[in-house]
């Protein structure tokens, strides 16, 4: 006997929680073809150098790597960034730029496993791939608030920044050289106390830390921009004009500026950005990303701008089920007893026509002892069992019995039945 | 520069592809929610002795093992069947018996690439666990019909046979050990000629032969099952009673049996089954699976009987591709064109309506050259652009154009707009 386990890290994933990810993948899905995105995937295990590059970082501690049979050193993927740059640069010429791709799909990465955190996780990205515009970062944007909106999420703040702004900054006050760590530092604002905050800015920069951190400071947006033009000669970037067009379409209350936000070390070269739920910050981000100016450098020599994004399922999951805002449902809305063996024709008969009304409807698969066939509906939460007994047949009717309420209903056809639990006030299905 | 490559018998998945490949799994998973099926998933990783068991096979050898940084010796799971057991084992306390899960999920085999055949690949499974009876055998072979009608498929046969039958008339016969040699010779029928199967037949079991080939030669139920009673005293089997079944509710022109359909060294022990569209048997088999009596034995003393089933979704594909049974959509139904960049809130506002008309509709994401947004919404296959120039702002007039036709139309107000495009004459969209 082999003792049935899982790999620390990694766990299954049972009915409930698997159809409550389906669920929330599927919205995501048709938000996002709502707007012209296009699926793709890539295979799960890539070469070593593909996946690493030149590597050397702490990701690639944490990539499971190893030696096919063929001798050759491959790897499960990390993120799906990688594999969409490699697949950008072998595929574009089938590619229809500007390309709006997504992808959902599961990574790997052998942290050490914490609470809430796995060593196999999803990642669902999208990207709008060779095109550098306005238009682009504002859609991205929109698209998040949309979604959001569209799971029942609709007090949430997408905080925005823009690297290449920071970047200009830095070079006016003269502390370009430090620009990476400076970035790392202002990505802990929150995270970690303000007087350590502003500590960690004058080990590096001294004096000129005073700068950056009336930058932070900044509460709305005219005041900003105008110190920003007053002091450091920069004018109209491109932050000010997103920031412009969600006040101009009323959104400015879901869309701010946080010069804080500026997601570490990742390849983001443009606007970057953050989402928070503000009854619930410290979920911390359910959905970032930002503007890169070259997706594709260490694989071709054409250069692919773009802006992507990348949701928080498993934070989203945890939110949306805490907030009741994932529909509870039964699995199944109506058990058929199993009686008598030689009743399956009849029994069938009214299944087929369920699933023709698209009413998810099941026939218990064994005519054994009532009580076990309840228990069944009861255990499944299947919220109806009908009953199609002797005494039903010879009356030609059909008995419903409501699970929880014990109340017995008594129909004439099946259509009238099919009518009573397409009823959204007697039926609990999708 | 790395040069991009993807491993041998690996792929991408391009968006039209992955877009048929979305439309089918939705498809089935419909299918299965309506009868009750709940969806469950594994890790992709799992320990080597759980996929392996004591092992030494032929699977063996091309499933992907490797050591991880823990130094465990893991794999990369080869179907959703181990995985499954595994999960029953491990879960039985938090499970609803008879359990109705399905599991659509990629594995991995390290066979040698062949046309058609990668080493990363789809499953699509479905099973009833922990009863054994024959309403449980007749829902899995219903469904698969009803699966494959709602896919457009009605020409189809499922020919059946039964394992435990089998092994009762090779008792009678005399010929019991050679079970496991007779079941895989009888699996090849169709695959080698006549004399090469009879050839094999005696090389193993002499002029009884002569038995085994008379019963792979009845051609209808009567006449099979009086056989069996007269000569070997077998009477109403269970696969009798599934005949007679879809005899009953008029499908016998769709289940059959046949008893060369044996599944091979798989580790079924009563019904068995494989499905074959009548037009292209050349494809083999679309749907295959069986009865077992213990699906947990190397990781649980609790016997677990079941039956399941496993849909080849690559076949499928390409079948309802070249039928054309995929229906022919565009990602996007319309793009609106990008003329001024200061008019993207009024883009915003039709964009949003169409929207939350389930209307799929991107705006050009730069104000460039309307060849180019012709272009993209030509290679995109998006068929519809709207026009919002001066003179239509100006006139309150919406301006649509067919990208096929060249056809130009004017709509006094969005709603008129939206309804031309709902409808199914003027729209190709989902």
């Amino acid at each position: 006997m082999i003792e049935p386990k899982v790999l620390k890290g990694f766990k299954d994933s049972l009915p409930q929680e698997e159809f409550y990810r389906k669920y929330l993948i599927s919205k995501i899905e048709d938000n996002l073809k709502l707007y012209g995105y296009l699926p793709i995937d890539t295979p799960t295990l890539e070469y070593k150098e593909i996946l690493l590059g030149k590597g050397g970082g702490e990701t690639d501690k944490q990539v499971f790597i190893f030696k096919d049979k063929g001798d050759r050193e491959v790897g499960l993927r990390y993120d799906l960034t990688v594999p969409l740059a490699r697949f950008i640069a072998m595929h574009e010429n089938e590619i229809v730029f500007p390309f709006k791709r997504y992808h959902i799909a599961k990574a790997w990465r052998g942290e050490k496993p914490q609470r809430g955190r796995f060593r196999e996780f999803y990642q669902a990205d999208f990207d709008i791939i060779g095109i550098d515009s306005i238009e682009s970062d504002i859609e991205i944007i929109s698209l998040i608030y949309n979604l959001l909106k569209n799971l029942g999420i609709d007090n949430i703040t997408i905080k925005i920044n823009d690297r290449s702004l920071m970047h200009q900054i830095f070079k006016k006050i003269g502390i370009s050289n430090y620009e990476k760590e400076i970035l790392l530092i202002l990505d802990k604002y929150y995270k970690i106390p303000e007087k350590e905050f502003i500590e960690n800015l004058k080990n590096i920069i001294g004096d000129k830390s005073e700068e950056i951190l009336r930058i932070t400071k900044f509460e709305n947006r005219e005041n900003l921009f105008d110190f920003l033009k007053d002091r450091y000669d920069i004018y109209s970037t491109r932050l000010e004009k997103v920031i412009d067009f969600f006040k101009q379409i009323n959104l400015q209350e879901f869309v701010t500026i946080d010069f804080t936000i500026t997601r570490g070390l990742d390849y983001y070269t443009g606007i970057v950005f953050e989402t928070f739920i503000k009854d619930y910050v410290e979920l911390g981000s359910v959905c970032s990303g930002g503007r890169y100016d070259n997706l594709t450098s260490i694989f071709s020599k054409n250069k692919y701008s773009g802006i992507g994004s990348s949701i928080g399922l498993d934070r989203l999951i945890s939110y949306l089920f805490e907030k009741n805002l994932i529909p509870k449902v039964s699995f199944c809305n109506l058990l058929i007893a199993n009686l008598n063996p030689s009743d399956l024709g009849l029994y069938y008969k009214i299944l087929n026509k369920m699933h023709s009304s698209q009413i998810s409807c099941e026939i218990y698969p064994e005519a054994t002892k009532l009580k076990k066939q309840f228990k069944y509906s009861e255990d499944k939460n299947i919220p109806f069992i009908l009953f199609l007994g002797e005494e039903e047949k010879e009356k030609s009717i059909l008995k419903l019995k409501n699970i929880d309420t014990g109340k017995e209903i008594v129909f004439s056809t099946i259509e009238k039945l099919i009518d009573y639990l397409k009823n959204p006030q007697n039926s609990t299905s999708l």
